[in-house]
């Protein structure tokens, strides 16, 4: 049976060009960029001019951008590291109550050690109030975060607004741009720490990124032998980082047009879905990523719908990914209001640059019949 | 010209078997572990198997592993993290003066957080006094962290017998192992935490572990999804881990045999080095990693060497590649009683599974020639 994968939000397939790319770095160019020698100067040119790629690609100086493992430690650096150096300052932070855990934990770690945080609500479509954070910021806020995307309806935020508020009342603003980095044009004018990891577009996992405008004060997550300007110290990753390039330019070159494909295939998705009976779509109707469908179901619980479609050979998820084994109703979806039992039943379905019209045709085939004959024996009814 | 490659402690080639353990996972097996659905039980099932692998290497229980970035991520979550999570029962670590900068920097971090940190002295083979860790232990130690082997000039550490006096005292013990795992066999019966690191044993960069013993209190430092049974979280990087994992049992299967092997060439390499005029062994002459050796020629700068080396095709280096491009002197050579001129001479050769005897013979023949010219035109005189 073919396989469709519809989890790109989760993680997505190595591009063959990023493997391509990577691949004599492993065996040929192996050198510790540190090192004086030729292997070494090879592997630091390889780094540096990963790190050139990625900052044109943002507009950014390359100084500014820094790697990292992944998008959970660019985001837990971003925070702790914000919070740490700039205690004197204050001790409050702002973010929302839809982010994901790895902001929320490390802002939950920072409560245990002495700092204070305000979680935002957001609206019913999961939109962020730019006048709700506005009202938040008081004279020891330090810090504002709040995500480009949502991992797991997809809602774009209105980024370029509170960054503005942000500026004018002087606070640090980050946001986890993992979901919508090189999958949407994005406006960071007005945002000063910015994080996204690789293996979201097609690039390798255990590389992420954490852009930092200059002039922020922050402090080290990983302290060490002071690589990456001493702001992540850590042996850098070179094959990975060159792959996270690849992935980059790639990004540049197609991501116009794969907006367009994949909205198309979105909006046949949702309206073939929403025609199932009970079927309520999550997130912005329009305000939301290409590539991002999400519904609930009165009645079915996610898991099962899970497990049927993989039957099926059709991969999807219940929410994000990082939380799938702990099987608790996503907080995202409690956040817009949806019932415990509602968000429970919720199915994302996340589009990337390798599906085609011919599986989506095959999605929107199959999925009626497995709700219905999952809702046959529901306990929760019809 | 054929490069001879002798920066194995800085890291190493990527060996076939494990790049090719490793393709699979980048673009068909490319699932999240952490997804319900085949793609996600797939990554799963690898990511265990190769926790498995490890933990039967090291003799301890699979869910004592967790997996990490790199060595640099291991020892700040161990130091940090044990740190944070004790607290309450004391505030004082106690660690050497000749830990790797990541290990030192951890702990100046602390210093600047409320902590306070003893670093031991060594003697001048670089070698830990076991009595010396038992006078520093005080009632509110929570923490000692002594490395395995000396990633500058090789010494080996008596783990065994400073692990004892820590667990008589009550102190949780952990050592930096990424010089010495799956390079001899280590005796970690009274270890509480060990730090590896695949990239030094020919697996790829960007993947390392822990061992947390059952039952020990640890804080995390990167906190998120709740990954690696909440230890750290981040979506797991399959294909490194897979790729440590095969690296593993390649060390498994050739440790002996290379021991033997590489302790050969490594004292060829001394025997000749030493019979140039005014060189000087940096390490222990017997008790030293059986890849690593260590010179100083007194009236010549260690980076010159270095290049001069590498126009012949040599890739050696200075001490540790992280603090290269410091160009300060080692601060192991200073604690082993080097003077600061002599301490910026140094010249680190290590071996590894790819050098032969012919490259061994073509450096001893080339090492006293590049000395020889150096020391003409050094302003130290000859």
């Amino acid at each position: 049976m073919k396989k469709i994968y519809l989890d790109n939000a989760a993680t997505t397939r190595v591009a063959d060009e990023v493997l391509e790319a990577m691949k004599p770095f492993f065996n040929e160019k192996y050198g510790n960029a540190s090192s004086l020698h030729s292997f070494g100067r090879e592997a630091k040119q390889a780094l540096e001019e990963s790190r050139n790629k990625i900052a044109k690609f943002l507009g950014v100086d390359a100084s500014e951008i820094v790697f990292t493992s992944c998008a959970t430690e660019s985001n837990n650096f971003a925070i702790k590291g914000i919070a740490f150096a700039n205690k004197n300052k204050g001790k409050h932070i702002v973010t929302t109550k839809i982010e994901h855990p790895c902001v929320l934990e490390s802002c939950k770690w920072l409560e245990k050690n002495g700092f204070e945080v305000t979680y935002l609500p957001v609206d019913e479509y999961g939109l962020v109030r730019p006048e709700d954070v506005e009202n938040a910021i008081r004279k020891d806020t330090i810090l504002v975060s709040v995500m480009y995307a949502n991992n797991e309806i997809g809602t774009v935020e209105p980024i370029s607004e509170i960054g503005k508020i942000c500026r004018e009342k002087g606070v640090i603003f980050h946001t986890d741009a993992v979901q919508s980095f090189g999958k949407i044009p994005l406006e960071i004018d007005n945002v000063d720490l910015l994080s996204a990891s690789a293996h979201k577009l097609y690039g390798p996992k255990g590389v992420g990124l954490l852009l930092i405008r200059k002039g922020i004060k922050i402090d080290t997550l990983l302290s060490g032998g002071g690589h990456e300007s001493g702001r992540r110290s850590g042996t850098e990753n070179v094959a990975g980082i060159v792959g996270f390039a690849t992935a980059v330019e790639l990004a540049k070159k197609e991501m116009n047009k794969e907006i367009e494909r994949q909205r198309k295939l979105r909006d046949i998705l949702i309206k073939n879905t929403l025609e199932i009976e009970k079927s309520k779509l999550n997130g912005h109707p329009t305000i939301r990523l290409p590539n991002n469908t999400n519904f609930s179901f009165y009645g079915i619980e996610g898991e099962s719908l899970i497990m049927r479609l993989d039957d099926k050979g059709i991969a999807a998820s219940t929410g994000s990914a990082c939380s799938s084994p702990k099987l608790l109703p996503s907080h995202v979806l409690l956040a817009i209001g949806l019932s415990p039992a509602l968000a429970h039943g919720s199915l994302r379905m996340t589009l990337g640059r390798y599906n085609t019209k011919e599986e989506i045709d095959y999605v929107c085939d199959v999925l009626p019949k497995v709700v219905e004959d999952l809702r046959k024996i529901s306990p929760y009814g019809g």
